[in-house]
């Protein structure tokens, strides 16, 4: 059974997977697709522990789990080291039936089929007062840290912790409402409209920004323009998940086209459910193409280096034709 | 000029740098290395400005730098939104004479004179108030973040800010300390040897160890057994030198023979000189090889998956014979 582990100088939690143990030698990643649907997992999975079907999306158990449900989920103290159980839930979504590897090449209704998936899913691990957060994300190519499978999918991750990375914002939302009686998000978001130059996509309800301190060539954040923590906000209301799923598809078409299919993550960064200080947080989606490789200066540092400017990227971005 | 830039939610700055602007279809990486000294950039070096000459070895000013001299230091707002220009010096630390591509190919005598330099180029840069922090790291393959140029070399970044990942260590080392008014690193030396699971050398002076929870698989970290804050403590000590010199040349012909020549990184993690409530750190390098790739999960949550749990890495490197 994977373990978390608790770094403790930084306090950050690591997964420790035996199970995924592989030998040396086998790192070597593959570079292209499997486009025969015939020896596709998921075009011939007939094993897999099916959890929801939603329309013509599937959601599965993953057949090698970060996060199973544990029966102990006290800490364990050796020393200065601590650990748990990766106790949880690893599911796979997907994303259609056909053997189609680019969410960018589904119709509309179908993403937004997904990105309904999503929402059932943090609503059905929400009861279990066990799990601390959901992520709903997608690895798109093997840059990205996927494999060539070749069939439309993404992951949801029911975990104990909360991610750091949502706690830093939170933190910085809070900060920024207690001084200014704002909301950080808001603001962010009416000066990024107001500004234009790193806006990529504006709908009614929804705006596609390069953020200002951009961490990577052409990152992205889709966020809603009405300030809301939960991402199942837009949910049940017909209007706003096909407006969301077309926006998605928009910008999905544009790294296709623009970036010749580049590999590329998002992440749904929607505030915990049930824990306090977080009304100054919005939900929004990071869209992170693989364009470059983090080297020493990164690590050492916790800092990133960007070599394209989140203005450029987003221009660039603005004029492909979709 | 490269910019810093500040996320307003999390405040991390990012360098932003227009200098290194690529076209999208030029992210395409190299996989060889030149073998050909004819035409290697660092054999035929005959128009960098030469910073330092220490013994066989040569600091350069890069070429193509992330951070240059500014006149101008303060930070400009444009509504939610810092920025700052790249102040301060990027430096290529040129290992060797010879067209020799990776560091644990050359003698302990000359690895110990690359050691040394970045200490003495860490004492230049302290001399200048605007410089809060120099990292001297390297990347090495195309996996690292390198070019294939085949020739070793380092790099020394002076950077006008504070790193996060150093200030997230010493805040946890003074938290640790304000409780136990002990010393974190001390006891996490002490709990390694005593434990012995995930030692992969010892040495009269120095551990070197995979961590507990290691982000990464076969990443280790090596250490003075006995604390101290600044990295620039072996230095001048003759045998102190030599002897890191030896652990770090044994751990990279571990890499080499065992891992079949990976890319890795390693960053020199020293407390910022000067900067208060660093008592209880203690410099360090992480060393990092790069076989895995980070996911939507990591860039998510900001926790990592490591495949290969640290004691099963350790022993593994114990065990390979150089």
């Amino acid at each position: 059974m994977p373990q978390l582990r608790k770094d403790p100088i930084v306090s950050r939690w690591v997964i420790i997977s035996t199970e995924r143990a592989r030998r040396p030698a086998s790192y070597i990643d593959p570079t292209s697709y499997n486009t025969d649907p015939k020896t596709c997992t998921f075009c011939n999975d007939k094993t897999s522990t099916e959890v929801l079907t939603y329309e013509r999306v599937r959601v599965v158990k993953s057949g090698n789990p970060f996060f199973t449900t544990a029966q102990e989920l006290t800490l364990r103290n050796q020393g200065l080291h601590q650990s748990c159980h990766s106790h949880g839930s690893h599911e796979v979504v997907i994303e259609c039936p056909e053997h189609i590897a680019n969410m960018a090449d589904l119709p509309v209704s179908q993403i937004k089929s997904v990105f309904k998936t999503y929402a059932l899913r943090m609503w059905h691990h929400h009861n279990d007062e066990s799990i601390k957060y959901v992520l709903a994300y997608k690895n798109y190519g093997v840059a990205a840290g996927s494999r060539n499978i070749g069939h439309a999918r993404s992951q949801i991750m029911a975990i104990p912790v909360l991610p750091a990375r949502v706690l830093d914002k939170i933190h910085g939302a809070k900060l920024y409402f207690d001084f200014h009686e704002r909301s950080l998000f808001l603001d962010l978001v009416r000066q990024e409209l107001k500004d234009g130059s790193r806006v990529i996509i504006e709908s009614e309800n929804f705006v596609a920004f390069s953020p200002f301190a951009a961490r990577f060539p052409f990152e992205v954040w889709v966020m809603p323009k009405p300030k809301r923590q939960y991402y199942d906000y837009v949910h049940g209301i017909e209007g706003l998940e096909t407006e969301l799923a077309g926006v998605m598809k928009e910008l999905l078409l544009k790294y296709k086209i623009g970036l010749n299919d580049p590999a590329y993550n998002y992440v749904i960064q929607s505030a915990p459910f049930g824990s306090a200080q977080q009304e100054a947080y919005c939900w929004h989606i990071e869209v992170l193409p693989r364009l470059t490789r983090t080297a020493g200066f990164e690590r050492g540092t916790g800092f990133y280096i960007n070599p394209i400017p989140p203005e450029m990227s987003a221009k660039f971005l603005r004029e492909v034709k979709v």
